[in-house]
C-alpha cells in the first residue's frame, strides 16, 4: 500500500480509532440517492481510485472493500491495484452484500447519513442486530479531504410547456395534491432530483448529463417550498426561473432551509403527516425528523411520482416525435462520415469518432449537452457494454469488422438513446450470425402486441429467444425507461429477465437494446427506443404494442436473411425505408444519396 | 326457493339460528385440500347443487353465495337457478374474496375445520379481527345429509420400482429425514394425498381419476406411520401391500388415529417440532395439536415433496416414453375411427366418441383408468374449456368443422394428457386461422430454449405471441405439471401468463397447451406434455429446452402455411413424420396406411 489512496485510508482509519468505530461505509451516491452523483459526492472515487458509476465501500481496521457489479470488475480490478482494497462482487449467485459482510466484523458502523437512504440503513441496522450502533456523520469526509467540490450550482432554466409540450406545473402540483389527499398525508417531500425537476418544469446542469438541480421539494395543500441553492445563484436566467416559480406560488428557499422547513411542522396541536419515498429519502433528514414526526406520523412508500412522470402526454409525443428524426440526422451525418472516411484510407479513432458525433448532434436546434458518455467501440472494446473511449490511444477503426456506437442526446424536447453496430467492411461468419440474432431479437420485439397489464419480464424472452434457441445470451436488461429531457435510466418500467411487475401503460418510452458480446473480438448490439402505444380492443381484450420512435437505418450488409426471417425481415425493410423516407428530405444531397442504397430492402 | 337445495339451505340455517352463528362456509375440497374430493366431501354439490370442480358456498340468514371462477360461471347460473343462491366471480379484477364479503357482515363463523386448511382459516379469521370467531365443526353437515357417503375404500397397491421405474420408498424416506435434519425439525405430518403416493409408492383409487389414498404420513427419524383406513380393508391385494410397506418398516395405522399420535409427542421432557403444509393442513388438527406443540414447535413451509415429486427420473422417463407410444396408439386408432365413421355417415355424437377412446386406452397393457372426465366435443361445445360431454343428447359430429378432444390415462408406467383438434371436413377461414395460429404459439413453445433457472410465467408469451398479434387470446394457463401415475395436475411449476418464480427443471413434466374460443362457434386446443431437458452448456450459460413426450399426430388440412411460417412448418412435418415411423408399426395395417397419409409434409 503505497499510493495516494492507501493514504487516504490510512488517514480515515487513524479517525475510526480516535472514535472507536469497527467499521466505515462510504456511498457511490449522493444525499438524493442519484444514479450518478456530482464531484462532491464522488467520494468512493476519492477515496479508493474507482471510476466506476456503482460502488460503495467499507473500511474496517484491517480490511478495506468496495461493492460492485459485473459491469465494474475488470475495472475494478485495474484500478484497485496497490490500494489494499478488496473486491467484493454484488449481483451473483453467492455474493455476500454489504449489511451482512458487516454483520460478524463490527459493532459501531459510523457513515456518512447524507449519503445513504433510509432503505439501507435500515437494512445495516437489523444485520449488526441488539447492541450494534449505527453513527451518522454528515460529510463525514470533509475534514480528510482538501479541496472537496462544493455542491453544484448550474444555471436553471424553465420549461416552456406552452411551446414544447407537457404539462404546467399547476396541474402537476394539483395532482399530487389531489394524491395525498386520497392518502391522508398532509406533507410529501420528494428528495429524487428527477421528481423534483419533472413536478416543477426545471432543469439545471448540475450533474453531468442529468439535466437535474440538486434540491429538495416539499409539497402540502397550502404550500410548495423547493430547497436550492437560491442564495448563491447570481445567473439571470436562473434568477428569472426562479421568479417564474415564485409568480407560480413555488416558494423558493435555500437548500439547507428543508430541515428548518421539517421540524416546523413539529407542533402538537395539529399533528401532520409526512410522505417521503424511504429509496431515496437520506438517513440523515430521517434521524433529523425524527423527533418531529413520531414513527406513525412518516409514512413511507413509493413516491406516485414515478409512475405518472413515466407516461408522456400527447404533446410531449408529438414533440419527441420530431426530435427522433432530428436526432437521426445527425446519427445518419455521423454514420455516413465515418463510412466515407474509413473507406478513404485515413485513420479514425474511437474517441475522433465519438468526438465528431457529438459535434453532429450539438447542430440540432435545443441541443441541451449528451444523455451519456458516447460509447464508442471498435472490435474488442465493442464487447464491453459500459466501454469507455479513452481520449488518448483509443483503438484505430478499420474497414472491416464491426464498429458499435452508443450515444445519446439531451433536448428541451426529449432524451435519446441509440445504439449501432456498424459493418464497415468484410465480416466474420460469426459477426454475422451475433448480428443478425441480436437484430431479431430487437426485430421480434418491437413487433410485440400483448395485452393491457403485461410487465416487461413477461416479454423479455420475445427479444431473446433467437439468441438463447443458439445459446447465446446477453447479461443485461432488454430495455430501461427513458426520461423526457430528463435521465436516460429512469423507472418504473423496464423489460428484464428479473421479476418487476410493472405493466408496460401506452405513453412509457423504453429502450430496446438486446446485444451479445465476446470478449476479445466484438459486441453486438442494436438499440431503439420504443413507445408504448395502445393497439385496439378485441373481443379478446385491450391490446398494446409499440411505436418505434427512433430513426436511423441498420445496415444489412451483415444480416443473414434465412437467420431473421421472412417476418423480421419485412419489419427491417419497411423500417429502413420509413428511415430513408423520413430523414432524406433533410440530409444534405450527398448523404441522402448514400442512405439511399444502404436501405435498399433486402 | 322450492327445490331440495332451497330446502337444505333452510335446514342449516336452523342450525344456524339455534347456534347463534351469522355465517356458515362450505369448502368444496376435503381434509387433505385436494382438488377433486370423493363424494363424501362435495358438500357443496349436496347443499347447492352446482356440479363445478371448484366452488365454495357462504350462508347467512339472507343471503347463500357461491365463489367460483370463469371456467364456471355459465354452468354455476344454470345449476344454480331456483336454489336462491347467487354466483361471486373469484379471479376477477374486481372479485371480494370470502373473507374480505364476511369481514362486515359476521362476527361469528361456523365452518368444517376439517375441509378447510389453516391457510383459509387464517385469512378469515383475520378479516373478522378481534372480536370475530370461527367455530371448527368436523364433519357438520352429518346431521342433515342423510345418506352422506362414507370415506372412501378402494384397493391399494404398491408400485414394483424394480420393474417399472421409479425410486424405492427407502430412498425416499431417507431424502426426507436428510431435509429434515438439515431444516431442524423432528415431525413432518403429510397431509397432501399425491404427495404421501408418492413418497410411499402407494397407489389407490379413493378419488375419481385420481390415484390416491385418503391417507396422513407422520414421519420421524425413527418412525414411518402411515394413518388409512386399515381395518376395513379385507381385499387381499391391499394386504399384500400393507406388509410390503410394514416391512419396509412403514407401521400402517387407522385413519383417525393420527390425532392420537399427534398428541403423543406433547411430552415436554423433550419438545419435538413438526413440521406441516399449511396450504394443505387442515384447520382442524391443527386447532387439535395447538395445546400438544405451542406455536414454536409448529414449522409452517412448503412441503419439500412438492418439488422433489415434480422431478422425474431416469428409469421413470424411460418408461414413460413407452407409455406416450402406447398411448399415441390408442389416440391415433381412435381418430383413425371417428373419422372413417363421420365420413361413412353413420351418426356418431360426442359421447360414443369419447367411450370409444376409452374402450381404445383400456387395451393398453398397465392401464388403470382415465386421469379425468374425457372432453369430447364438437363444435360449439369445443368453446367451453371444461366441456362436459352429456350421457344423453350428446352433438352430433358432422363431417365439417372441428371437434375437439381432450383425454388422458392412467398407466402404472406414467399420466397422460392430451388435446387434438381434428378438422372433420371443410372449415372456415376462421377455423383455420384458430388452428393455425395456436398451433403455431405450442410449436413455438416446444422449439423454445432458455437458460437454467427460468420459470415458466418467463416464456408463456412465447405461446401466446402468434395470437397475441392477431389480437386473440385464451384466459387459461399454457401448462401444468403433470404426476407419474398421479394427479393429472400437479405444482410446483406451470407455463403461466401469471407469476410462478419456480424454474422449470430438467426432468419435469408440463403440459403445452395454447388454446381459442369463441362462444357458439368452435374451439381450439393443441396439448402435448413436454419434458424439461439439458440442452448442452456454452460459454452464455446452462441451456433448457423440452422434449415432446405426447405422439400423435396433428391434421394439417387446417393449417394456413403461410401463417404458421418456414421454422413452425418444418417442425409439425418433422414432428408429425416421428409419430409415423414410431407408431406405424404398432398399428393395424390400415390405420397405418391411413396415418401415412396424414402425415405427409406439408
Amino acid at each position: 500500500m503505497s499510493n495516494i489512496h492507501a493514504e487516504r485510508i490510512a488517514a480515515l482509519r487513524a479517525v475510526m480509532e480516535r472514535n472507536g468505530w469497527d467499521a466505515v461505509t462510504i456511498s457511490g451516491s449522493d444525499p438524493h440517492s442519484s444514479e450518478y452523483p456530482a464531484p462532491r459526492w464522488q467520494q468512493v472515487r476519492w477515496l479508493s481510485g474507482f471510476t466506476g458509476e456503482a460502488g460503495d465501500l467499507v473500511i474496517t481496521m484491517d480490511h478495506a472493500g468496495l461493492w460492485t457489479d459485473s459491469r465494474y470488475f475488470i475495472q475494478a480490478l485495474t484500478q484497485l491495484e496497490e490500494t489494499g482494497i478488496e473486491l467484493h462482487k454484488t449481483r451473483m449467485p453467492d455474493s455476500v452484500s454489504i449489511p451482512q459482510w458487516l454483520s460478524d466484523k463490527a459493532r459501531t458502523v459510523a457513515l456518512d447519513g447524507l449519503c445513504w437512504n433510509v432503505d439501507a440503513v435500515k437494512e445495516i441496522e437489523e444485520a449488526l442486530g441488539e447492541g450494534g450502533l449505527v453513527v451518522d456523520l454528515p460529510d463525514m469526509l470533509e475534514e480528510l479531504w482538501e479541496g472537496r467540490p462544493q455542491i453544484p450550482m448550474t444555471p436553471i432554466t424553465t420549461l416552456d410547456v406552452e411551446t414544447f409540450g407537457g404539462t404546467p406545473r399547476s396541474e402537476k402540483i394539483s395532482w399530487l395534491r389531489k394524491w395525498m389527499l386520497l392518502q391522508g398525508v398532509d406533507r410529501v417531500l420528494l428528495t429524487s432530483l428527477d421528481e423534483i425537476a419533472w413536478l416543477l418544469n426545471v432543469r439545471g446542469n448540475d450533474i453531468e448529463y442529468n439535466p437535474l438541480v440538486i434540491s429538495y421539494l416539499l409539497v402540502s395543500q397550502d404550500s410548495v417550498r423547493w430547497f436550492v441553492r437560491k442564495g448563491v445563484h447570481d445567473d439571470p436566467d436562473t434568477q428569472d426561473s426562479f421568479s417564474e416559480l415564485e409568480m407560480d406560488g413555488v416558494i423558493v428557499d435555500d437548500y439547507d432551509a428543508v430541515f428548518f422547513a421539517l421540524s416546523d411542522f413539529s407542533d402538537e396541536q395539529s399533528p401532520v403527516t409526512l410522505f417521503a419515498d424511504p429509496s431515496t429519502l437520506n438517513h440523515h433528514i430521517h434521524e433529523y425528523i425524527r423527533d418531529s414526526y413520531p414513527a406513525d406520523r412518516i409514512v413511507f412508500g413509493t413516491s406516485p411520482v414515478i409512475l405518472e412522470k413515466s407516461v408522456r402526454i400527447p404533446s410531449e409525443i408529438e414533440h419527441m416525435r420530431q426530435t427522433f428524426i432530428d436526432d437521426g440526422v445527425a446519427m445518419e451525418c455521423f454514420i455516413h462520415w465515418l463510412e466515407t472516411e474509413v473507406a478513404s484510407g485515413r485513420e479514425v479513432d474511437e474517441w475522433e469518432a465519438s468526438e465528431k458525433l457529438t459535434w453532429f448532434r450539438s447542430q440540432i436546434p435545443g441541443y441541451r449537452g449528451n444523455s451519456f458518455e458516447n460509447i464508442s467501440a471498435y472490435g474488442p472494446g465493442g464487447a464491453l457494454p459500459h466501454y469507455l473511449t479513452p481520449k488518448e490511444g483509443s483503438a484505430l477503426i478499420r474497414p472491416h469488422g464491426l464498429y458499435l456506437v452508443d450515444s445519446g442526446g439531451q433536448y428541451l424536447t426529449g432524451t435519446t438513446d441509440i445504439t449501432r453496430t456498424i459493418p464497415l467492411g468484410p465480416c466474420t461468419d460469426l459477426e454475422k450470425e451475433d448480428y443478425t440474432l441480436v437484430l431479431k431479437g430487437m426485430i421480434d420485439l418491437s413487433m410485440a402486441i400483448f395485452p393491457r397489464g403485461t410487465a416487461g419480464c413477461q416479454i423479455d424472452a420475445i427479444a431473446r429467444m433467437p439468441l438463447w434457441k443458439a445459446r447465446r445470451n446477453f447479461g443485461h436488461g432488454t430495455g430501461h425507461g427513458v426520461g423526457y429531457y430528463l435521465c436516460v435510466h429512469e423507472g418504473p418500467q423496464s423489460i428484464r429477465y428479473q421479476y418487476n411487475p410493472q405493466p408496460l401503460l401506452p405513453g412509457m418510452v423504453t429502450s430496446n437494446e438486446p446485444a451479445l458480446y465476446r470478449e476479445g473480438m466484438h459486441g453486438v448490439r442494436h438499440e431503439n427506443l420504443i413507445l408504448c402505444r395502445e393497439e385496439g380492443i378485441s373481443e379478446f381484450g385491450d391490446w398494446i404494442g409499440f411505436e418505434t420512435l427512433t430513426l436511423c437505418h441498420f445496415d444489412t450488409s451483415a444480416v443473414i436473411p434465412e437467420l431473421l426471417g421472412p417476418e423480421a425481415l419485412g419489419w427491417l425493410n419497411e423500417y429502413n425505408e420509413r428511415v430513408y423516407r423520413t430523414l432524406a428530405p433533410l440530409l444534405p444531397t450527398e448523404v441522402a444519396a448514400w442512405l439511399r442504397t444502404k436501405t435498399l430492402p433486402v
